[in-house]
């Protein structure tokens, strides 16, 4: 088994390893001290997967289990789902002595991260990821959010989970454009700080190392939020390709998924960065290479007004500056912020070819 | 002024000052170190009092200010409200290096402190208590939430403000049934370790020390919070009447008020420790004494198979114990647990005559 452990206010460990999930009940006696009752929050497609498999994992161990399923997909993630997530957890009577299990990839992870943050002010859950972005990003770090009408991730919590498994076989059942999703973050961590890992994901054959690319990214990330659990610091760097990447998102009405739209984000930061004179242009090649052969998008056909607009009423604005991860070089980036009244340049310099 | 420090995650101060509600933008620019948006999150009833002076006061320092109102009432501390108040602040467009500001009593003050805590993941709060409630209680200590079908404050976050405004002079506008309310929860502080606090509150003219009564209050909450922020531990005694209170609320539709509810609660939880033979019977007398002379219930007509069914679905259930709190003496009390299957006896020894 790969294990990263990650430092936040509270440590808990990520265990990376094949048939993992079928393990859930045994992790989850180590990790409670005993049985008790687990409610298993996920959505409708991963409950047909996977929700059987982690119940009868989890009753094999004694634990009283009950199960819930949002609707599938981004349009899904809001309040409503989440509030429905709430009013199951009530219903079942669920305690704080109890525990919640978030299954599935970024949507019902998100959210079912949220509502236990929120669920008596708190009760503790474990994520098992089944989608690649949800195992190397979403699952690992305590940001919950669901989206607003005005904006993506709007309300949520830092809500660090008690426990993450990821269990590689669950790819498998992937559609080729989800776990495309998840190369996207990967390839972030790569541009970010692990030039290594950015050329394994460059060959052909890189998913025969799939554990290792797994436990790269989750080591990286989980050092980014050791040094800055509250996202107001370094942190921040995971947010390459993200400020235009969630407006790109927003543009689409969410046809564009997450990781697609940060491949795109990726693209234009790093031109960004060219045109600033931070970078050389080998660094956009490179990256849009990297993208294309992983079958990722490199453009999307939104005008620097539209996705000027939508990014001012991102979180990632602070009071009147928003910022920006620029990349010096694969393997390395930094932190820059425009006046939101110049913003419309940069966007124009990181989206015209 | 009569400053209080609560030592919790970041300390913050409590000031208690006559007119201090005019001098909110002094109070802001300091706490924040510049001018910056505001969002002033208050109920329909408190912001026509309130709203426009805390609003103009604000301006005076150069705030941006903009307002939101919820309707009033108990009925109305739900998630709807809630996400009215996000959808507000994310239409304003409030950024992390903004502020909220929550003004009035426990209900708009809980909902808009959890609107605080969620929106964009977190922004910085200022509590503006407009009731004697939210003064000595709801205002310190940063448990914020919001109500659910199946009970109260069921959805929330521990939350801590970064600064507290009291100003005795807003309690002038109350009706007499709602000051009671937090004359209930002054007589608890009493109870709980400061017989001083509790003689004083059975005195006819115990107004004319209201800046006093607030700071002793606010005192022994910053005690027991700085103790156990998360409520594990002794935090859990200011649940003094409020195991058996919260049930009374819900079994009346939340027509009895939270104060009153938990006036009762405190008789019969005096009840109940003499009948387990934990106290005399002058101390039910005592408290059943104090209530009445502040025009506060001391019983309530519903069965203690009603109250038991509602108790089993409180947060301050732990798996399957319920906790009580349970005076020794005017001063002194001590947390007592009972299995679930248990709970309809300690309730028949607290209620019944």
């Amino acid at each position: 088994m790969n294990v990263v452990q990650v430092e936040a206010g509270a440590p808990y460990e990520v265990q990376i390893e094949r048939g993992l999930m079928d393990r859930t009940g045994e992790a989850l006696l180590r990790l409670m001290g005993g049985a008790c009752s687990v409610a298993v929050l996920t959505d409708d497609t991963v409950d047909g997967l996977y929700g059987g498999r982690v119940q009868q994992a989890l009753q094999r161990s004694g634990f009283r289990v009950c199960r819930f399923a949002m609707p599938h997909g981004e349009a899904h993630k809001t309040l409503t789902s989440w509030a429905q997530m709430l009013s199951f957890l009530a219903r079942q009577r669920l305690t704080r002595t109890d525990c919640v299990v978030a299954l599935g990839g970024g949507v019902p992870g998100d959210t079912a991260g949220f509502a236990a943050a929120c669920y008596l002010r708190g009760v503790g859950y474990v994520q098992i990821p089944t989608t690649l972005l949800a195992m190397v990003d979403s699952s690992v770090g305590g940001k919950t959010a669901v989206d607003l009408d005005m904006g993506k991730n709007l309300a949520g919590a830092f809500y660090q989970p008690r426990l993450v498994l990821c269990d590689p076989d669950a790819l498998a059942t992937l559609p080729d454009g989800v776990l495309a999703d998840g190369v996207a973050e990967a390839l972030k961590y790569g541009v970010l700080g692990d030039e290594a890992l950015f050329d394994v994901l460059c060959q052909e054959d890189w998913q025969d190392n799939m554990e290792w690319v797994i436990e790269r990214c989750v080591a990286a990330k989980a050092a980014l939020v050791r040094d800055d659990e509250r996202d107001r610091g370094s942190r921040r760097l995971l947010n390459l390709g993200h400020t235009l990447g969630h407006a790109v998102e927003k543009c689409s009405g969410y046809a564009v998924t997450h990781g697609h739209a940060v491949a795109v984000g990726m693209v234009w930061a790093a031109r960004l960065s060219r045109r600033l004179g931070l970078c050389q242009a080998e660094v956009e090649q490179r990256i849009t290479r990297a993208l294309r052969q992983n079958n990722l998008p490199t453009d999307a056909p939104y005008t620097p007004k539209e996705l000027c607009e939508v990014a001012l009423s991102d979180k990632k604005r602070e009071g009147e500056r928003i910022a920006f991860v620029l990349p010096l070089r694969v393997g390395e980036c930094v932190i820059r912020s425009v006046q939101a009244r110049d913003l419309l340049r940069w966007v124009e310099l990181a989206v015209n070819p």
